[in-house]
């Protein structure tokens, strides 16, 4: 399976020009044998738009149609970030659609990020789903889940293949594009993609740096600090024999873990 | 407090050797202005020397009374790898010896590392202890240990604010060095310092590239393939600021994180 991936300052508040901007990226990503294509956190809408403007343009699943016809008309899947409406409030969700159009797979961001992400959203998600697609089990997180090991953890420990990431990292976080990702692929034994923002059109000055990383931690693209388009293939015997080598999953000593369900101001 | 960190061979099946070299790199680090001085995994007998030198040179806390009287000379704390006698089995152990020349902590490698290390030693360690020195508390994995994110997560946890690793890291694990390491580092907001082989005396080919990391993930001092001894400085205030500005171990959300204590093949 080829990963496509798109680090791009998108549009601000301009849904409709979103799903025009993601039709011409999937065409491309598909002209280049691409089977899924990734796009940043909140790519739907821009991230840092404001509690009103999320509220405002937050949608159902439902919403979702226009996306659900570019994967149908192009044959390929899709990752992006939006702003879901759920109920009341509002979550960071990142869903994947089938190259059928399906939906797939909706997460909603479990671990918000600092006063920004709390003023905008709701942490309504509890759950790590996983769903298949061309034979690879695949889990989605958004941003700052990632810089936990825990729920990168719970999706390996069920299965995943491969972790799909759609961001909007800003400085100075580099560390976290740089080293926390190529270590969550290789101490997980996974494919990660990681889908940027790149620009400064929203106010935040976003450090760029996506990445697809292979199962033994090797970075198999990279994106500098500007708009760019990354290819990766997946390879399902190269992942079985890293797996084989070094069996870090079986290597784990759970009886020795204790409390990491412990005590945290938000639980 | 400020760490020196010795990335060498060492001597193989040599164990008064080592205590020889000890003392000179004591000497120097300390002439340095060091605090503590770290070496690697297996450092008193060398790592690779298969399980009847191992059990031939195993020897109880007792046996390191030159180490603590080198302690004790040069007003400098050591840690160091050493096979350890446990009853009729040997563990890879590490110790943490005061600058007064008491044992502070003793730490057994829990995780061990495919038939190199299972030939060798027992997994007896169950503990995860950690001590205080000059104001800063310690907690010691060794080498594959910290490929796993819990038990430097456990240590975090229980209050640590640096790790200290004696390795014996060999081609082709580079990512281990480059990337998991800062990532451990960044995740738990410790100082991670990772104390490397280099050469290829035993029969393997060591990487090298030992380093000492700050609690924002950042690379303080980072080694090359070859021998050569590290310095970099701990500081609380930076590491509190660190602690306040992005919360991570705050912002855990343990209760979702499930069954991070599932079976394995060890459990």
């Amino acid at each position: 399976m080829k990963i496509a991936l798109v680090q791009t300052p998108g549009l601000l508040n301009n849904i409709p020009g979103a799903f025009v901007h993601m039709a011409t990226q999937a065409a491309e990503a598909k002209s280049n044998g691409a089977d899924i294509l990734l796009l940043p956190e909140m790519y739907l809408s821009g991230y840092n738009i404001g509690p009103q403007a999320a509220r405002a343009q937050s949608i159902t699943v439902e919403g979702l149609a226009p996306a659900q016809e570019i994967a149908k008309t192009h044959n390929i899947a899709l990752v992006f970030g939006y702003p879901e409406r759920v109920g009341d409030n509002v979550a960071n969700s990142a869903v994947l659609i089938g190259p059928d159009g399906s939906i797939l797979l909706n997460y909603r961001k479990s671990h918000l990020f600092g006063d920004l992400d709390r003023a905008m959203f709701k942490a309504i998600g509890t759950e790590f789903p996983i769903a298949e697609l061309h034979g690879y089990k695949i889990g989605l997180l958004v941003c700052y889940d990632i810089e936990f090991p825990e729920p990168a953890r719970r999706l390996a420990l069920a299965g995943a293949d491969i972790l799909l990431i759609p961001t909007a990292q800003m400085e100075p976080y580099e560390q976290v594009a740089k080293h926390v990702i190529p270590a969550r692929a290789y101490e997980n034994q996974l494919y990660v993609a990681y889908a940027n923002h790149s620009g400064n059109d929203d106010g935040l000055s976003y450090i760029g740096l996506s990445s697809i990383c292979g199962p033994d931690g090797a970075i198999l693209a990279a994106a500098g600090k500007t708009e760019t388009m990354l290819y990766a293939t997946c390879n399902k015997p190269h992942q079985a024999a890293v797996r084989a080598a070094d069996p870090l999953l079986a290597d784990r000593r759970p009886s020795l873990y204790g409390p990491l369900g412990a005590t945290s101001r938000l639980d």
